[in-house]
């Protein structure tokens, strides 16, 4: 009986492939260099299902759909990657199509944020939870964001919805890598925090064992706020540790203000900082979301880490797969 | 044959009731002062709907439904007002149950922004524009919001979704009824464009034409903005304008990046100022919003001014039926 999903998520780096069940549980996964243009990246893609399929003795007739998680600029309807920046050659790829040519296995196509959002809902805390509305921040280089509402994803009229990253919160402020300012991202992002602790290192004569580690190394990160702000006690990175968690409660706020989700979901790197992060954006967000209605929707960390891309992706090809809609 | 839908749209100094088709066009309608108190403000509310069915003379057996749209904080699913601000003795009324018990048809309840927008989608210029997806922002008193995601509203999970007013657009900015700061609809609402006026007329000495309506009215609105920027060429007044439009537009772009809809609609008092307004939100969306898609979203005004709410009403009584969710 064909119970097994694919889950492929294609990263700029690695491809990981893992097999899930229908309970959203991940049996196996194997991680494979992505490679360089199309052919490569389509033939790495389809050698990694095939090694996982042997690896954990499974027959192709008992996987009944395989879903991608791809970067870029998707058409999730047609399963084409419309432009992905990481990705030499992917330029209106039929990826979908190419893909399950390889494998005889039909399946779908979304972006890595969206799949990594409903991994967490299928297979993560928000399974264990039991909610059918969520909305997950994932906190890495920038901030990606997922919308799920009534167990489904919010993909949006263009396949755009959910760029939770690049909601305005200071205006004026930051110069954005998209070209605007003062986007979330550059101010609640794991990189955000890294450089905007350099910059007021920098700009100011505040005493700070974080200036040890810039004078070390070069550079501060967000795992150097936390350490320092956590550990060590250090008033300068407590503050700036503060005001991303404030920042990142502003960015929550206004997502509980659009689809009312049961729960908040932070992943992604900055996560590693367990509840360092989450009580004080709990707190926050309870000092932000007025109280028409109580604060309900609670705010948990992920748990999937970063498998959560290839369950999600398993997901959706299982919630296709039970409305008809596999290509 | 029940093919008609009955509208009651409950407001804190008149309710209007109307009969409306299947397709969203309004029959007739009549407006009743509210009154006082559950039991005469429920009389009130069937009253007029039998008012406009003799009117129209139409039998309660073509009556397929009602809707009632309410202000306060509502249980949707059961139809109760949990509490509303403006009408004494709201408190945990079962609203539907006691209307419906007066006419003998069955219905549903949805707040009064919801319905608004779902009117614009059902009746208005979205049914023109053929979208299922679109955002509405009410600009009145305060800045209201709908959320319509595939042809249904986005209610949330404690039925407070697409509160758009209280964004926070200005971290730590003017203070806002809910208790916080820099909230959308202290920037970009009809009384906000007013009151922003006013204090900057009384901080500053720069000459503006709006001075002599303070002086005369001893307050500026927001249609004293729009005139004076519009025909009497003020550059105060339009720069105020500007500010007004540009803050919208931020709020309009955060929408865009969580559901991607095919349409933002602005409605309510200050649509009044027509292309003025349409074409600077406008401006100021495509510049604010990045280009990872094109901007695709239309930005339109609203078309059904008052009558919004009751024609959203009955839509959304229409759209229960259908799904055989009455109560």
């Amino acid at each position: 009986m064909a119970d097994l999903y694919l889950g492929i998520d294609l990263g700029g780096t690695n491809i990981k492939t893992g097999l899930v069940r229908e309970d959203g549980k991940l049996l196996d996964a194997v991680s494979v260099p992505t490679g360089k243009g199309p052919d490569s990246v389509i033939g790495n893609m389809v050698a990694s299902a095939k090694q996982v399929m042997g690896k954990t003795r499974v027959d192709k007739a008992q996987v009944a759909a395989l879903g991608i998680a791809s970067p870029g600029a998707l058409d999730t309807v047609h399963g084409i990657v419309k432009m992905a920046g990481n990705l030499e050659g992917f330029i209106n790829l039929p990826l979908l199509e190419r893909v399950r040519a390889g494998l005889g296995i039909p399946g779908v196509l979304e972006n890595d944020a969206n799949a990594a959002a409903f991994g967490e809902y299928f297979g993560g805390i928000g399974k264990t939870k039991g909610v059918k509305d969520m909305v997950l921040f994932t906190l890495g280089t920038g901030v990606g964001g997922g919308i799920i509402y009534q167990g489904e994803l919010i993909r949006g009229s263009h396949d755009v919805a959910a760029e939770l990253g690049h909601m305005v919160i200071q205006p004026g402020g930051i110069p954005c890598t998209c070209g605007r300012r003062g986007c979330l991202e550059r101010y609640a992002s794991a990189s955000a925090c890294g450089d905007r602790a350099m910059a007021a290192l920098q700009s100011s004569k505040e005493p700070s064992t974080l200036r040890e580690v810039l004078a070390k190394n070069g550079a501060v990160t967000s795992a150097d706020v936390v350490y320092h702000a956590e550990t060590r006690h250090d008033a300068f990175a407590d503050r700036l540790w503060d005001e991303t968690c404030r920042f990142l409660a502003m960015g929550c706020v206004t997502s509980l203000y659009h689809t009312d989700p049961e729960l908040i979901v932070l992943a992604g790197g900055m996560v590693k900082a367990g509840e360092f992060l989450r009580a004080r954006v709990e707190k926050y967000i309870k000092e932000l979301y007025f109280d028409l209605a109580p604060m309900q929707a609670g705010i948990v960390l992920a748990v999937l880490g970063n498998d959560a891309g290839l369950i999600g992706a398993a997901g959706l090809a299982r919630q296709a797969r039970e409305k008809g809609k596999l290509r």
